[in-house]
């Protein structure tokens, strides 16, 4: 069967790709084979009618790396083998490859170990030369460093130390930092700085794994009893190729290398009426920026998705631990380097989970009620950038809402800190000798609308009281309030910045749909309130790099390939010119009114660590909704089958008559105690 | 066994001071009779020494209203069967009770219907006489109205019809509103708006019911599989009485007829020292004002918890319905108005939930890896509000975390359109001739602060840039940022508001109590997002009565019986003076510095209604974290049994030397179908 045109390349795939690219131009070190998107207009010809319109190509879009350090963009047409487009690009930096074996990260750490003035530094840090496979380092690209700029290609070693295999290493940071020049396959500088700061040797341990919370705590806990959930008549969704159908819902749900899942198409059936609300929604970019000014920990703010890839960084999902209840997952294939294929097995989860209350009331009158449970679905991957990792959780809502979840874990970015020192405020220590750095995540999320069609507009909402004073006729009470809604009419006026005290939304809304009722234009609005905002200053290096956080939403016109707002190559941009949606954007005053739009939404959380994110970080949520308002005709989900209803005329008749469908398998706790609450059987 | 000094009043309790009351006072109706809870001095010797310090005595706070509508105030001390106090109250209006059995609102629908003006109002809205039994009213407190005062003890009754007896009546209101004295038992003056608005006859009903669903759309949907969730081994948790212990926690349980759950003497078990944090919790108040402007809208702002009472209001929950799994319940009692005992079974659920990932990281070397799953304790009411539910869950996590949760659900409050009219924007046409007016639900969470002991204060903190420009030595890159801490010293400065764009939170520390990492106070941080402020303006009638919703936070010296933001009896004040908070603060100079302290946080949402609110409203959510910071040593939940974990040794050593108390009881979607996702078995 062919594959979707939305589908991400199968193994198969990028293996023929990479041959064509071989046989052409011999050994390369491949950086990124992918599936280059269908043009959105043919795309839309195809979807409109699957059996006559042409189908879109399949295409490779491939980037690699030369003799010398030269880098090359291509595009690979699958059907005939032919290489259409072939670039040398220059003063730019593909994405890194942090998976260890064989690639491009993992030789940084042997080459830091041998390194002659790596081994003296260590020594001035109190590790002997014969201490040196006790030393690690995570290779972070250099972020930007003028001094070196961006011809060559760079990682940064953060460096660590284990004095036994099994510890945290991140407990054990080491004050210097080498440069590696992944060319030439050495370091070609060590940034050291002003006051050193030896190894804590006097530091004891402190670790998360079994035989260490055995030692600390004497074991585990023992009185967490488990907790079953089973779909013994199978799941409610479908799956035909990659395009799911749950609820009213459908949607392609593809996977790159950068993005990690992008989900395609996002339809609602609406009572038989398959409306289209995305036409394609993903996390975009993100960025991490440190907030201790000293050099050189201005160059930590990593582009986790644009420097790394949030497909390539994920993880393998485990069923009943990543997981629980009846799991749906696919695979990823990716190339390695040296063009084999890498194949992640379990790379996305797909899965049901019960919600609580849908909707529920009773009539005070008779106790006539309803109650009536929620069921959510969703599309999961984790994925670890070195020290943190990212569960990313689409969650899809049966009322029509849909919200992204993002949970924070794994382990903080820690730096090394003398007994006594005082962290300026940049920083806490959160266990002896470890200062962990002040940090922002702002994630990008790119939602491509296509609120009942191509044609959207969005406007800002602030929830705000009226003008008119007390006591005047308009507003006697005082008690008058409504929304402000203002039209973001080009992409420069669309640069908004949050307003919580207003309660501030945006709303993607199709003003060509009016409801029938409301008289409102069909919307989804996005509802966020962790929007923390770029703290980097205006002109900082982070600033220039990461133009698309410096607003909490700007919108562009769409045109095809602009899907990344960083740039399509993070590493060691400058940020003079700031590349991605400032080039996009231009002079502003292209219209976004009632076309084809993209919103770009930053948010995330500012994370002022303390002491109980270590060693290893309890999972810190945060979420956002994007909500259907004056979309359906009313409530979509009345149809939901309810555990519980009774009206007015059944109470009436004989007191009970009811819908009766609740869950028999839920049990009472304390089944055998009678009424009272007398504690647990042990 | 004696009850705990917490413990509500049992049923016997509240008929042996209903007893004791009657014998000397004679007949009378009783509006509240309550656990006067104890003095905190006295409970605090008690709760540090339970065997040789005196039990605090078990006394009923009573609420009466005597012939004439005269309000007393009393206590009785339940050991002595002797009135301790006893005062006659003007000016004053005690809480409403909505349960329709005999109880004081649902007289008032019989009135109604049989009262002559309101029958020709009828039938100057297109109500025949004869229809009357199809006439509704949802008997409200009259908020305010200046023509009234507070010394007769007033309902408005918000008017419907039903054509059918199971039709939502929300769908049809009708426009007069009828004023009800219930001294006199009658209709005293009926509000007649200027623009008459008739009946809609013309539109079709529309409701939520399994019939209605059966002729709208054909019946349920049949595409929902069944999830179960099990405890096979039974729960985590173990009460004693109504104190409960769960992973670390330990706390008591108590409920009243004003607040609903309250949670005292929280506590967490720091491996062997038990540390207080909250001494008590609770919502202890709510305000949900409407923002049309014509009379007599103004009056819709119902104090839920005030004037009728999250108590009075609460559901009995149902097992597999209101809640899944294994649940343990407790129920209520509460007088009637006429002095016998009301049981409620089931009115607080208490179970566990599975909560996905608690912490997880993987080594990107060797992909040694730790994947522990969460778990979470919710504590859950939920209550019926005339048209509107909600559900409180009060939430507590592994790491010390604790998240109320509130759904809001049920039925928009709704008012006339005719044909054709302008909203204004002060509402929205939700169905044809059903405007849904604007309106805010405002809750007041109390926090009655007990980090590490009662001498606690409220730091005010916003994440900022560093003030050095870029460029500058200490600012050079730019990257500077940090926390901005205030102290709020008094109770005037501690009225702060939301300030979204610097991620403001409040943390409630201990400054005696001083990490011996992070050289930070042990704390517990508010982190709220859904702070939408206040909206009737400064000086509105909502403004006056409603004080404590001006501010987010404010904080006030702790002193006995200061409980109910909004004051002791809510129901007709005229906010002139403004009592409760504004009481209690009075110049505002009182130290709040190192004392005893309370934080009172109003949160919610601004509701501005769509037509997917209608005719049920799918659950919105709502959520706010209390977490702890610089309070525990390190991670706290590194002992919670991971599923799966394995370390570079073990990787080393065999590859694959592993725990694995991965859950077996998770299952592949489609385990049938092999490799490929080709869809769900039929």
């Amino acid at each position: 069967m062919a594959p979707h045109p939305f589908d991400p390349l199968s193994g198969e795939e990028i293996a023929a790709a990479i041959d064509v690219v071989k046989k052409q131009h011999g050994e390369l070190l491949y950086q990124a084979v992918t599936l280059f998107e269908p043009r959105k207009a043919e795309m839309e010809r195809w979807l409109a009618n699957e059996v006559t319109a042409p189908r879109p190509a399949r295409v490779a879009d491939v980037t690699v790396i030369a003799q010398e350090g030269k880098v090359f963009d291509g595009l690979v047409d699958l059907a005939s083998g032919k290489i259409t487009s072939w670039t040398q690009l220059t003063g730019v930096q593909p994405i890194e490859i942090m998976k260890i074996t064989m690639e491009e990260l993992a030789i940084v750490e042997e080459k830091v170990r041998v390194d002659p003035r790596v081994i003296e530094q260590c020594e001035i840090s109190g590790v002997s030369r014969d201490e040196m496979h006790k030393v690690y380092c995570d290779p972070w690209t250099i972020g930007h460093d003028a001094r070196f700029g961006n011809n060559v290609r760079l990682q940064q070693a953060l460096m660590y130390y284990r004095p036994n295999v099994d510890d945290c290493q991140y407990q054990f940071p080491l004050d210097f930092c080498p440069i590696y020049d992944s060319n030439k396959g050495e370091i070609i500088a060590i940034d050291v700085p002003k006051v050193r700061r030896p190894l804590r040797r006097d530091v004891k341990a402190i670790n998360y794994h079994p035989e260490a919370v055995r030692q600390q705590s004497g074991g585990y806990r023992t009185d967490l009893r488990p907790i079953n959930i089973t779909q013994p008549e199978g799941v409610s969704f479908r799956l035909s190729g990659r395009e799911i159908e749950w609820q009213n819902w459908k949607m392609h749900i593809g996977f790159n290398y950068r993005e990690g899942i992008v989900l395609n198409n996002i339809r609602y059936d609406d009572r038989g009426n398959v409306r289209p609300i995305f036409y394609r929604m993903s996390l975009a970019e993100m960025v991490v920026p440190y907030g201790n000014p000293e050099h050189p920990h201005q160059r930590k703010h990593a582009f986790d998705l644009g420097e790394y890839g949030a497909g390539y960084l994920t993880n393998s999902l485990s069923l009943g631990c990543d997981c629980k209840g009846s799991i749906h997952y696919l695979d990823a294939e990716f190339p390695t380097r040296d063009g084999s294929i890498r194949h992640i097995k379990n790379a996305i989860c797909i899965h049901e989970e019960d919600d609580g209350i849908l909707f529920k009331h009773t009539d005070f009158r008779d106790d006539s009620s309803i109650v009536t449970r929620a069921r959510k679905l969703i599309i999961q991957q984790v994925f670890t950038a070195a020290n943190y990792e990212y569960a990313i959780q689409w969650t899809f809502h049966q009322d029509g809402t849909i919200q992204p979840n993002i949970k924070l874990t794994g382990i903080l970015n820690t730096y090394i800190m003398n007994p006594g020192e005082d962290t300026h405020g940049w920083g806490t220590q959160v266990y002896p000798g470890v200062n962990a750095h002040n940090h922002q995540h702002l994630f990008c999320l790119r939602l491509h609308a296509n609120v009942d069609g191509p044609q959207n507009t969005v406007f800002v909402s602030d929830t705000v009281a009226s003008d008119a004073p007390v006591g005047s006729p308009e507003n006697y009470y005082g008690n008058a309030f409504g929304v402000k809604r203002t039209k973001l009419a080009t992409e420069g006026e669309s640069r908004t910045d949050y307003d919580g005290a207003r309660g501030r939304t945006w709303e993607i809304c199709n003003t060509n749909n009016i409801h029938p009722y409301s008289g409102k234009p069909a919307s989804y609005k996005l509802v966020s309130r962790e929007i923390p905002g770029l703290l980097p200053k205006e002109g900082s290096l982070v600033w220039k790099r990461a133009a698309f956080a410096r607003h909490a939403v700007q919108v562009t016109r769409y045109r095809d390939d602009e899907l990344w707002p960083a740039g399509r190559h993070v590493p060691q941009t400058s940020g003079e010119p700031s590349h991605g949606i400032t080039e996009w954007v231009g002079d502003g005053k292209t219209s976004i009114d009632n076309t084809d739009i993209v919103l770009w939404h930053t948010f995330g959380v500012t994370h002022i660590p303390s002491p109980e994110d270590f060693p290893i970080m309890p999972a810190e949520p945060m979420t956002l909704l994007l909500r259907p308002r004056n979309f359906f005709l009313n409530n979509p989900v009345m149809d939901v089958p309810p555990s519980f209803a009774s009206t007015p005329s059944q109470i009436a008749a004989n007191g009970r008559g009811v819908l009766d469908a609740t869950d028999k398998v839920s049990q009472l706790a304390f089944e055998d105690k009678g009424s009272c609450c007398s504690g647990k059987q042990e």
